[in-house]
């Protein structure tokens, strides 16, 4: 498949919104001891079953490193499709593809965002991301698709949502960071996001929850169900580790309007009752650099981490009080799909959720 | 996709002929460095080269090893779709699957053949062969087809042709090698061949060209061009190194009957009027066990090992004299293929050629 040198906007392409029709889910299975408890095996099993969840609604694909081929091969229901793709760690909404569709012709391709594993050499979470940095090309490999290269622009796909219509959503924390594209202005990120997404207005929330994993990507804080509507995460108990970011984003988010004109209706998401915290036994591989995963840590456990696909939405679920809520609440959002709660822990404790696991690829 | 626990012969599946539609061809990535000369460099070129012709008539799919993987994707036209996929070396008709299908349903399935390098410890090209011998089934999964796995029973695919009609053409030389299935009889590899390929009768060519590779693989040998038509590597040349076999497998096969009774029509094709010899100041790799690739040294030079694809015909070239007339002889046996040419002097160097290099999924 080619590269095209030109953008998105320029050929009449456009990021379609997670709630527009797919035709495949993409994700990566986690292996790498430092950051997965007992060697990846609990959290395995999560990715297995969210996975599964997901297969019911459109197909997967599953990249997997060599040497995990065969036990992932084993683990996965039949009806995942099982292929190699080296990565560094599995997160391929950050590292893979951000697809755009040309609504004339139906084509689809592929923006390959410049990767850096959530900051470079200023804060990022590992190295080498050399594995993940190619991830995105050889999932429109995979799918037959030609893509953009945005040379020397650092974006990972969980620090955007957009509405399909011109809008897009995303934080200061993450896209102002000095890790990410520390020369160039608030002005300069905003034309580059309307040339690759084809967005013309672009919602800066101030805040994540995750300063220090991602910088605060959106989609633990926000995202659009529909044109001209957004939920957001709403606590009223100031004991809430994430109360102040989530008061904050859902009056901002309460101000704004679309690309459209439109005021945004913003729809409340609890969080977990309790802070959801990392427990038991159990052993990281002990290496310079990568975040330690401690017994009795608090996770960055959002309900808003969920995926949209065509005809269900995949929720986390935590063993808490909330769960129930969480999927009560995303029902109501989306009348026309089928909210599905997996259990999810082991993939918090890795930092992240059902959406940082996974990316759709419009139909 | 699943492993089925039967036999494509029970399921109502068979091999077609490599003259029948095809959707797409898979190849490998060469590298490696004890078998390719400086580097693999050369080789590479070749291979990419053999891809192209292919992708005038059908898709390619190109497996690469992750550390070539950007190499590849330069190298190769952009109309190849590149994939990871580990290797030992890049035999992929030999260690990929042999695809069967279901007439009535059209559906497409996979078998996948133990394979062990040709010999494994009894006379085997290398070690380890673990790669290899996940590439059937990993083709099968980006092919998302279910697949057949033959415990046990050691068989390359370039020892076996079908006419697609109940007819396998094989050599003794190879099935019956002590580095195969020495614990099978005749009559045992017949009833496996039956029962993975649908087939009725076996023809049982005595030598191949190549004992010290691949046991004497059909594939240099003969091949099915029609229903009741083969193609027989012929030449008059007591000189040729491979005289004796050329004449003995052409007098046998001039005698045989198909599955169908029909008395088999043999089309005679030319060897190189001249002995193709490795030329010129290279290097590869010294490592135990390996077959050396030395100066002078006579290849395994047929212009028996030709792809056949939906609407093409793509030919070993070597620069020798009978170059244009063993197109000519190919193209007049395929008058509704076009016969095209590749010089693949730099493929043979590493002990196979076009039909080695590639496998194909039926339409």
């Amino acid at each position: 498949m080619k590269r095209i040198d030109s953008t998105p906007k320029n050929d009449g392409f456009r990021m379609p919104a997670e709630y527009e029709p797919q035709s495949r889910v993409y994700m990566l299975w986690p292996e790498r001891p430092d950051n997965w408890r007992d060697g990846g095996k609990p959290a395995q099993k999560s990715f297995a079953a969210v996975a599964k969840a997901i297969s019911q609604f459109v197909p997967v694909t599953m990249g997997v490193n060599q040497a995990q081929y065969q036990n992932a091969r084993a683990i996965l229901d039949p009806s995942i499709q099982v292929v190699e793709m080296s990565s560094n760690d599995s997160w391929i909404r950050d590292c893979g593809p951000t697809f755009v569709k040309n609504d004339a012709t139906g084509e689809i391709r592929g923006v390959d965002w410049e990767f850096n594993a959530w900051g470079g050499l200023v804060d990022g979470l590992y190295f080498p991301w050399d594995q993940d940095a190619l991830v995105a090309q050889k999932v429109c490999e995979l799918a037959g698709v030609d893509s953009y290269k945005t040379e020397g622009f650092v974006l990972e796909g969980g620090s955007i949502h957009v509405d399909g219509e011109g809008t897009v959503l995303t934080t200061e924390m993450c896209l102002l960071s000095e890790g990410r594209n520390p020369d160039l202005s608030r002005d300069e990120i905003e034309r580059i996001l309307a040339d690759y997404l084809n967005i013309s207005k672009v919602i800066w929330v101030k805040d994540g929850i995750d300063p220090e994993e991602t910088n605060g990507h959106i989609d633990d804080v926000a995202c659009f169900v529909a044109p001209g509507e957004v939920a957001c995460i709403y606590t009223d108990d100031p004991e809430d580790p994430f109360y102040s970011v989530a008061q904050e984003s859902y009056a901002f988010l309460c101000e704004q309007t679309d690309a459209k004109g439109r005021k945004l209706k913003v729809h409340k998401l609890c969080m977990p009752k309790k802070p959801v915290t990392i427990k038991g036994d159990f052993a990281i591989d002990s290496v310079e650099g990568t975040l330690p995963r401690e017994d009795g840590e608090i996770c960055i456990a959002s309900y808003m981490n969920f995926l949209i696909t065509t005809g269900g939405v995949i929720v986390p679920q935590y063993g808490d009080e909330n769960d129930a809520l969480a999927v009560e609440q995303i029902q109501a959002m989306f009348p026309n799909h089928k909210a599905v709660g997996v259990m999810t822990r082991e993939v918090v404790y890795g930092g992240g959720n059902i959406h940082c696991i996974t990316q759709q690829q419009p139909a």
